[in-house]
């Protein structure tokens, strides 16, 4: 095998596309190289793998891997008061396969970074040998509702501040630690949301990210014992729901090891490192070897239209992906 | 005179409700009992008392003061599109008269509470002697949206957070103060208001009141300081947009003064008192000697269904009201 990709994935590369779009290119080199697999190699993209209008991220891989009924998946509301099983209907997308039905000998995603260490340290191929452990929280606070001007600094309860506080106390935590831990409030909304009166309710998400179980865990419970003591110091009533929770995964080694492999083979370094972000991959690693493959996000940035890769890094990395794919197909 | 109010103002008395049904009664009462007035006696409403939809609140009875011209007024934008000027003339409210067409000789405003203080004290009569400035403010922190899971705590310019600190810092001056001073966030909103993205804008609102001039502008100082000083520690951009302000105002010595001998005559304790709430009397303070009355709120609750004043206490609100306004009218 000779072959190599030298066409730019020129479609937006927002996110997941980039993969999939790599993928496609694979299975047209290989046809046009006249390769021969021993497996069948197939490209798969997943049902709802952000989880922002339905919790949830990464449903479609969870359901596939079996981690989550199709019945429980599929009767999911979204922020928008929308049911995922109708709107799949809808769109077209509501398919007849089984779950799981075809369970893979081995599994490679390829992706962007989404963080800015590749760039800083100036290596195009990130051999990703684990993924972040992820625990997603809703947090309600309920005071009172009061006039702004008549109420005195003493005598409220107010939703509001108890949930800046919290926000403060997440961040403080998270960055004086020595520990990769990551936690951030992406979502928050304040009710009635009048200038003139005490917030008597603030809504907010705590997304909490760490590559180790036991120091995630430790984390919940840090925020847990601090919501009680919040919730005793500022008399505020505090409920908590959890969102999503999916341990850190560790990759097959046999594919990281054939990622570095097939980076130095073309000249390229590479480097072994943790996914931050949540993947697909990660879910089928439940039922099969699975490993990914990163290529330099600039700035760190994505899910933003500033999201950007140079041309170079997307033609490594999807060459990369052909190496790895044709060797796993191979044998 | 011998009249007096024996009926229960027996409508919903949210907040404003309660001083115009009381004017209503008042004056029939007067009809009633063939009282001739000195001068015309007149019950007025004023549009956007409370400034939720349209800032600043006390709009019309700013505009009737001259503070305001109505032009400027009436093309106000509403926090959902709409337009104060095309509002009122859907409803049938876009009156033809000039604002400040009829000049009072005396003002008299009869309100709840909306604060603690008389329910706490036992005490069914507040005369109102003075009304705090208040400080209206919006502000916008800009950051960089970028992925919850990927970027590093130390590498975020994360706007919420930003606009987390901000509401602990006015809480805990306010609150550390030995001053009445008040602040509240009361509207919050971040953007884009996902899980999993670092917020790249906060808005809220600030809210601040002091009876003293002098303090209320000290706060504002104080607030900006702490603005300039948070830009540079995380990175962000901080813009802030001036809502509404006004000083404090003092009223009338001598209808302060008819509350109290009103009070006094139908042997009900009263009490000098600042309002925490703005009021249209602070508005028309400007052009005539004005004045306040108070009755109790329950738990200081206001602006919430469990606003709640004893009918005794009503009674008494609208019986002074009726004994000043006999005073007034009479020479």
């Amino acid at each position: 095998m000779g072959s190599h990709l030298d066409t730019v994935i020129d479609a937006g590369i927002y996110d997941g596309c980039y993969g999939v779009l790599s993928g496609l290119e694979v299975i047209e080199t290989l046809k046009s190289a006249g390769f021969v697999p021993a497996r069948a190699v197939a490209v798969a993209t997943f049902t709802n793998e952000e989880g922002v209008r339905y919790a949830p991220d990464m449903m479609g891989s969870l359901v596939y891997a079996g981690g989550l009924s199709v019945e429980e998946a599929l009767a999911t509301v979204s922020t928008d008061g929308s049911i995922l099983g109708r709107e799949l209907q809808r769109i077209g997308y509501d398919g007849s396969e089984k779950p799981g039905f075809r369970k893979p000998h081995a599994y490679i995603e390829l992706h962007i970074e989404q963080g800015p260490v590749l760039e800083r340290e100036g290596v195009p191929i990130g051999a990703v040998q684990n993924v972040q452990g992820i625990s997603w929280q809703r947090v309600i606070i309920e005071g009172d509702a009061n006039h702004a001007g008549t109420t005195p600094m003493s005598m409220r309860r107010d939703a509001g501040h108890a949930a800046a506080r919290v926000v403060a106390f997440l961040r403080d935590r998270a960055r004086n630690s020595n520990t990769p831990t990551v936690a951030t409030v992406g979502c928050m909304s304040f009710e009635p949301n009048v200038i003139n009166v005490i917030p008597s309710r603030a809504t907010f998400t705590v997304d909490l990210r760490d590559p180790d179980e036991q120091r995630l865990q430790a984390e919940e419970r840090a925020i847990a014992a601090y919501l009680n003591e919040l919730a005793t110091a500022e008399g505020v009533t505090i409920s908590v729901e959890r969102l999503a929770r999916f341990e850190p995964v560790t990759f097959d080694e046999t594919i990281v090891h054939l990622v570095e492999e097939a980076a130095s083979k073309r000249g390229l370094a590479s480097k072994r490192m943790t996914s931050g972000a949540g993947h697909d991959a990660q879910m089928i690693a439940r039922i099969a070897p699975s490993a990914m493959v990163f290529v330099p996000s600039i700035g760190g940035i994505s899910h933003s239209p500033r999201e950007y890769t140079p041309d170079a890094d997307l033609v490594s990395g999807a060459n990369i992906l052909l190496d790895v794919v044709t060797r796993l197909a191979a044998r």
